[in-house]
């Protein structure tokens, strides 16, 4: 496991995408995306995903060359066709329209259509946030959790971001799954033939269990149990429908490199405080901080990402040995 | 115990918050949606409110005579000055309108400013639902859950309510706190002297207890741990620190008469599928109540507060003697 640069890790994603056909832009967009997740300690949706990704481009379950198509049908409703592409390309064209429409209307809502993996939904809202507006991002994923009393997976395990400006601070960036843990949990117990605790997944029947194999094949408990199911139809509804995209239970995998597109759905909802005519905006945001950080112990949503992207700029990220060497047969580099 | 038609019961709340200096209009809006708590079982956010409504009004923490001022800031926000008046009457002009901008623009957002408790969440977003809309609702609430590792309620249990049209049925509805369980219930289990589960509640150094007394000097367990916190945290800043509004460790109670108006905030945002180009949005959402109804067992968020509203239209609700005797008293009749 050694260190390397962010530039140098985004530079062997990017070849490695477009070794397997897709466009330097797009390649650029969604490497971009993931070394940003690895910065921010979250490797789960850093480049570990890119041999995933590349497959699913190469075979065309992903078209790596789409161009995302951004309509306008109403005056604060934004519509982007992801065309069956990648989503971080489509979201980037939606949102960077979505910032000037909300900082006129007040409010605007865009919807991506035929989508796929968004990986973490703070890297998107955060960017938002950075030039002075809220914003709220969902995203539909496939089938991760049933519906409350049930055992099939309905609903995707669907992350909920949001994102806040501070004075002269970084954004405050809400990025969460609405099950209990994450489902790669349950795979490395899995791979390390170790029990799960109770609490954290369903076997196919919809019954709590153990069994990190059982627990695959089954469904994750959603945060809250009846509250979480219920959050996750909501995003369900929210993205998916709207955007008239596939719901969990008829998306295809983002691992496999089998199958139809996945086509799930992403929201977001931008809003100016500004507009709103919210001119102490910043102040009360700080007046809410200050409560939070008076508190000994107490720690905002993202303060070990900001922390731990401070040292991977000033240090790289750690890269596994395996996927480092992959990710460089994959460039030929 | 007896039962009582949803019209007398409402006739009762109109007439005693009237009596306790609350116009006649103002009382209207209030006791409609305190009785259709009632009938959709919600008890909690029912008539047992209104002793303390009338008292908060009778000592001017509440203006009974409020008039709601809505503003039009930019094309697609709203804002309603609630004038330190109830919730009820400020949502409702706000959201009359909200449903018009959103058919044109698509989108609207509505932001309600100096306002007192909303009672059940879904009841407002379920009107919007109701002319075809799909709507999201955020309310701040009085202190009741802490930062993560903290041990002060700097946010609310701040419910989220989420409502979405159907074909031919009444409106998809998801409304939920963000404690794990209500604090209601650690109220009952002091009363009956009786311990809490672990996973309730926090003392107020913010260690887990099964002490309901020292719960009660607490604050409550979000669900899913660190993410209902940062949940909770960002509906304070969607609606607090976007309406100028307190943030729930600022805010007054809802229950006691004295000191000043809580001036809490509430915060709607309404969407138009067809403004989306949504065409097919209804026979999408019906796909995914056909996948969760194929399901035995499974429900539908919603599905139990839809039988106990059909059951009281015909019957009338149940309303404990004393509390019906309290209300008569209050009422003169």
């Amino acid at each position: 496991m050694g260190r390397i640069s962010l530039d140098a890790i985004e530079e062997l994603a990017c070849a490695a995408l477009v070794a397997a056909n897709t466009s330097q832009a797009n390649a650029r967009s969604v490497a971009a995306a993931l070394v940003a997740a690895d910065a921010d300690g979250l490797a789960s949706h850093g480049v570990s995903r890119v041999p995933f990704y590349a497959d699913q481009a190469a075979s065309g379950k992903v078209n790596g060359h789409a161009v995302p198509r951004l309509e306008q049908p109403a005056a604060a409703a934004l519509r982007v066709d992801a065309a069956d592409g990648f989503a971080y390309p489509a979201i980037r064209v939606g949102l960077e329209r979505a910032v000037g429409v909300a900082a006129d209307a007040g409010v605007a809502a865009l919807s991506i259509a035929n989508s796929h993996h968004c990986g973490a939904c703070g890297y998107h809202v955060e960017q938002v946030a950075a030039r002075g507006l809220v914003a709220l991002g969902f995203s539909n994923t496939p089938a991760g959790i049933a519906p409350w009393g049930g055992s099939r997976g309905s609903f995707g395990t669907n992350p909920i971001g949001f994102a806040c400006p501070r004075h002269a601070q970084p954004p405050l960036v809400v990025d969460l799954s609405l099950s209990a843990v994450a489902r790669g949990k349950v795979m490395l117990a899995e791979k390390r033939g170790e029990a799960i605790p109770e609490g954290w997944a369903l076997d196919a029947e919809g019954r709590p269990t153990t069994d990190p194999r059982a627990a695959l094949s089954g469904t994750m408990v959603p945060i809250g149990g009846a509250k979480g199911a219920a959050l996750a139809m909501m995003v369900e509804l929210l993205t998916a429908a709207l955007a008239g995209s596939n719901f969990a239970f008829e998306a295809s995998s983002f691992f496999s490199a089998e199958g139809p597109p996945p086509r799930v759905a992403q929201t977001f909802l931008v809003m100016s405080p500004q507009a709103f005519g919210a001119s102490a905006f910043l102040d009360r945001v700080e007046a809410l901080v200050a409560d939070v950080h008076s508190q000994a112990g107490a720690r905002l949503p993202g303060d070990r990402r900001y922390a731990k992207r401070a040292d991977a700029r000033a240090r790289g990220v750690e890269i596994g040995d395996d996927l480092l060497a992959e990710l460089r047969r994959r460039a030929g580099a």
